[in-house]
């Protein structure tokens, strides 16, 4: 069983079975083909060879090692076993011989008339816990390699794994090892542990090799037998795709920042259909632009008025002196690609389009018409079927909603107007701390990973949040977000997950969703973090900020309330996280704080009716002692502590650590009357994850921030 | 085979194993003990006998039925297997003989000292899908009834399931369908589907058995091999506990009825420690019973004022004159029993105990002192360690937090105060309808399933929730829930889920038991609605009233934006509810009022920009088709119908459908700026359940009223 990396792949040989079956006209592959690719790249499948007489069945038996499995070759007979045409388990040569001459009379008798071309010998596979490994084509990320638990686990529980292919050696590990059932290849019921390095093997194998040939469209080694010895592939089988699908076009990094940093930092932007009508979306967006306080230069382009909103007006885009960097077109959708024209020879950076109207209406012809006017001026385009885009470092509101002006880290991107609308509603009721809200739309050009780019380098986003319905290059956003994920959080929420989403997801959009689990797996890898929902993708974008990351994975839980202190310990484990074990010197530390009847460990229960100075005493030790790496705090409104009172202590106390450079993430859930509620505004104002009527939510942020920390290799 | 139902049970031999064990000291049973009890129940088992010539074991052997294993019996020899005293796949007399005389043969060799009693015969089983089957004895629940998938799933997928013993068959049949892999026994890569009905059969019966003979504490079946032409246990397993803890007392649900009604309906309180000096307990308690409008009589007891609070004050409960139905307790703990002797002589229902001090802080005496006296007196305690209680109908508020007055339909329960204090600032920033929320704290006395019984006669609660770290009579309490539950929901949240202890069992079944899945399990099958966190609890406790209950399965989602549709779908599915397949009539119906590129189906996407009409029509079309039972609205903020005008016209067409008796649930998911907020106070004033920001909410309710109604049999 040698491996491609001992000796390198067979390429001229898998060429020449390709070539042969794409000048035959065939998109399958015969069995001795299949094995013929699985030679060639090193993957084990059982040897086998053509007898034409007892003898030579014998010493091709023995080349191949013992035991054996006999099967007779004829083009007449399609049911071999019917025509006592099979013989398993062969472990001798005499067993051999004696099977051949069987086998050979069976088939005669069956069909006196049959061709016989002899007797091919195949090495009985050894038995083992059976897996599945292929590879496919998927529609957003290309190829993919799928790694399954055999039999029962995989038809019924669907417990498969997906990753990028190619792979490396460490992500096939990590693949196999992320199965539910994964225990089971540590050997169950007194069973062995399975080569875990040689399943890795097969996997690494048919990933470079689906990589290495992209006309092969499937690939299924199912199933394959591993054992504590090693892994063989039962059966093998490759569908292949001579036409596959254009790949989207991809620019180069250093282009999509280039024009990104033009159209977030524009030094001057038309808009194209200004108007001074109210009501009219061209109206909006000039006052948006500039009572947003947007500093550059703008310019209202309306043939039919002299000024728009106080600016002077052009007639057409051509009539503006000097060059512009950004426009944004609020005219029907039958006029854009014309103005397109003069924005791209006014050598605009990018266009903001704004109008529906386009394919989401049937009208894919329209959206292909602009598109190829602005690939041809080197102009990249957002949308259309959107509500535009705000950045906030900029004053920048361009956009036909209302204004916003709370500067912060979060960016956040929306595919669907309806979401970016609440993701609007809810920064602003929040107070969220925005850098940036953009509306993608249709994608006919700008796709989340050339956001994703910009936002990675950007100083003002700390975080990134997005919602997306379907990824036009997912290969594309799974580099960008591998860059940017070492620097900051990158959270998405994937609309279409169930089958029932994923068919709404078609009749909206056009978007082909595929299967959630592929998408699920695939952004892990890419250390995404998932969002479960909606509230979720706009809780962890306004939160991801604010916490500074965590340097360990001891979490401890302060609380005032038993109550909140069992259900907060729930939490932390439903998120991935796990309870501090304090060790005897610090319980004790604790101890000296709290009544004697507070309860000892994690929970540090400090018991109900307390003063701040507990409160403040134990947090500030939970800070300062540096085996403790975050803190969950559970606040329970009472006449000693107030809610504000309790809000102000702990911003104090943690500012205070901060200062001496004690930078742990520090989260609340805060019981009581609805005096919590301001309390809550406050301390999230001072750097501490704080909600009222909730022990899940502070959790679910933390829990965020950890997986974000651990896929950006800080733990 | 036969099963217990055609005989039934043979509890005499049963009785006699067990009176043997228990004389000689023993807590498990020997394996023809065991197979006795299964043979008693009519329970498959193997079938055996002792044979001491080759001719008799081959008259065994044929009696049981052919093929059998056989296997050396000696006191002597440990290791069967290593002495060559086992032989397995005897299909004939012959292979019978001769095995018996290797076998004696070889285990002579092995050890010539050796007592030889003979060969067991015993009847090989046949080969099938493995399950486990068990009984156990929950702390909570008592005996539980376990089924689980046997091997690999059960093993490491602790894919297993748990109902209350003893089952109906119907039980059993639901109780083997629920397993996550339960498709297995369908038959899975070319398999017969198992008979589960043999496997229901062997459920009720050992569930009968633990119920006649509680001293069996746990049982186990495992592995059990199921085929299509039955079951059958290859191995059993009993043990023995013939000193179990004490159940908890019992009352009648006449007795509990009328103690709850005389403590949430009181005509007289004595409030023992009322005091005039502000911020203490007694003070507080006072106000708010008085402040808050409470029509009875109140009895101030303190032996150092005239009056407190404008009420005259009595220097001890004696000295009140009549009886009084409660008594709010603000007394140090070491007080309370004295105070309480004589609010039991004056004949009191119940006695709340606010105070702390008792077994929380370790002073499980005094506790156990208080429970004494009541026990004595016939007084139901609430408490102690509490806030006290809310019941608004009667503008009851005998607590030291602050009042509440926004009467509505949801009783709400907490064992923690810190949660009572989230449940009580969450009601009032919502707005949240109330009839009650009660604080069980240590629960001495009066548990869950006592307020359930009441809850569920009260006509001011139209739904329950509760939350929960324990129950100290789980199957009280599902006696209760199911009571209650055809009549109104009832939620609980279960908290310490996660830390489940992991307490030393006896048996597979025991470990398996020792799960937050018993839970999980036994209170679906009582109909209680699980929420999964603090928040759900509170959400689903203020929609459920609100919200009418669902007469079929079919969801239909109308929505203003695509991609709230899309997750809105997700949600649909994620929560247990399909999205009904609209018939082509109700689809065009429903085309004729939207745009040409609105889409298709389901979710019915009117899209963006629409008019106020189009939502009134669609959402009208949606009420009066019979066929469309809930309706799930997208909204999205737009200047042509902004929040407040689509609120206002939900609210008007939903009215009038129910003034035409079409009583349907609607809830709506409401995308936009901050005036969505207004507008989702204004729907839920008005009958629909709506949220802003997010699109799970309003589904997850809708989802557990949908589970409640199944539960309750209406669907």
């Amino acid at each position: 069983m040698s491996t491609p990396s001992s000796s390198g792949p067979d390429r001229d040989a898998v060429r020449a079975v390709l070539d042969r079956a794409r000048a035959e006209g065939r998109t399958a592959l015969t069995a001795p083909e299949g094995k013929a690719l699985a030679d060639a790249y090193g993957i084990p499948v059982p040897g086998e060879a053509l007898a034409t007489s007892a003898d030579e069945a014998v010493a091709r038996a023995v080349e191949l090692g013992l035991p054996v499995v006999a099967k007779i070759v004829s083009p007449d007979i399609l049911h071999k076993t019917d025509a006592g045409g099979v013989a398993v388990g062969l472990d001798s040569p005499r067993a051999v011989q004696e099977a051949y001459e069987r086998i050979v009379a069976a088939a005669r008798r069956y069909d006196p008339a049959a061709r016989i071309d002899g007797v091919q010998i195949q090495r009985m596979v050894p038995s083992g816990t059976e897996v599945l490994i292929g590879a496919a084509t998927d529609p957003t990320f290309g190829k993919i390699a799928v790694f399954g638990l055999g039999g029962i686990l995989v038809e019924v529980l669907k417990d498969a794994a997906f990753r990028l292919a190619p792979l490396s050696r460490a992500d096939a590990l990590e693949q196999i090892g992320s199965l539910r059932a994964a225990e089971v290849l540590d050997g169950v019921r007194g069973g062995e542990a399975v080569d875990r390095e040689a399943l890795a093997d097969l996997l690494v194998s048919l990933s470079e090799l689906v990589t290495d040939f992209p006309e092969i469209a499937e690939a299924d080694l199912n199933p394959v037998f591993a054992s504590a010895s090693g892994a063989m592939a039962a059966d093998v089988r490759f569908v292949l795709d001579f036409d596959p699908p254009e790949p989207p076009k991809r620019f180069g990094r250093e282009e999509i920042q280039s024009a990104m940093e033009r159209m977030f930092r524009p030094r001057s932007i038309a808009v194209v259909g200004a108007s001074n009508e109210a009501g009219k979306i061209g109206n909006s967006v000039m006052r948006n632009i500039v009572d947003g306080g947007f500093a550059g230069e703008v310019y209202p382009v309306n043939p039919k008025a002299d000024e728009v909103y106080g600016r002077r007006a052009y007639a057409s885009v051509g009539d503006i002196p000097g060059g512009i960097d950004v426009a944004v077109f609020a005219i029907p959708a039958q006029f854009v690609a014309g103005a397109l024209e003069e924005v791209g020879a006014k050598g605009a950076a990018g266009a903001v389009l704004i109008p529906s109207g386009f394919a989401e209406t049937g009208r894919q012809d329209l959206q292909d018409e602009v598109l190829a006017v602005a690939r041809r001026h080197g102009v990249r385009l957002l949308g259309p079927n959107i509500y535009g885009y705000y950045y906030t470092p900029e004053k920048l509101s361009a956009t036909f909603c209302t204004p916003y002006d709370v500067a912060g880290g979060t960016a956040l991107t929306s595919q669907s107007g309806g979401i970016g609308m609440a993701i609007l509603g809810f920064s602003r009721s929040t107070g969220t701390g925005v850098s940036a809200i953009v509306g993608v739309g249709n994608k006919a050009d700008i796709d989340e990973d050339d956001l994703l780019t910009f936002f990675g380098s950007d100083d003002n986003t700390r975080a990134v949040a997005m919602h997306l319905e379907d990824l036009k290059d997912g290969r594309a956003f799974v580099e960008a977000a591998r860059e940017v994920v070492p620097r900051k959080p990158v959270v998405v929420l994937k609309a279409g997950r169930t089958s029932a989403g994923a068919k709404a997801a078609g009749s909206h959009t056009g978007a082909l969703a595929g299967d959630d689990k592929v998408y699920d797996d695939i952004l892990r890898q890419a250390g995404v973090v998932r969002a479960p929902g909606l509230r979720e993708l706009m809780e962890y974008g306004r939160a991801l900020p604010v916490l500074p990351a965590p340097k360990g994975e001891n979490v401890v839980i302060i609380t005032g309330a038993g109550g909140s202190g069992v259900l907060l310990s729930d939490a932390v484990v439903d998120n991935g996280m796990s309870l501090y074990e304090i060790p005897p010197d610090l319980d004790e530390a604790f101890r000296a704080f709290i009544p004697p009847f507070g309860a000892a460990g994690n929970p540090v229960d400090i018991t109900g009716g307390e003063p701040p100075s507990t409160y403040e005493k134990t947090i500030r030790l939970g800070l300062e002692d540096p085996r403790v790496h975050a803190l969950v705090l559970g606040y329970w409104h009472t006449i000693v502590t107030p809610p504000m009172v309790f809000a102000e202590l702990v911003a104090d106390v943690v500012r205070a650590a901060r200062a001496e450079g004690i930078d742990k993430p520090v989260v609340a859930s805060l019981s009581g009357d609805t005096e919590v509620e301001a309390a809550s505004t406050h301390l999230f104002e001072h750097g501490v994850a704080a909600y009222p009527y909730t022990t899940e939510m502070p959790v679910q942020v933390l829990g965020a921030k950890y997986r974000w920390a651990r896929a950006a290799g800080l733990l």
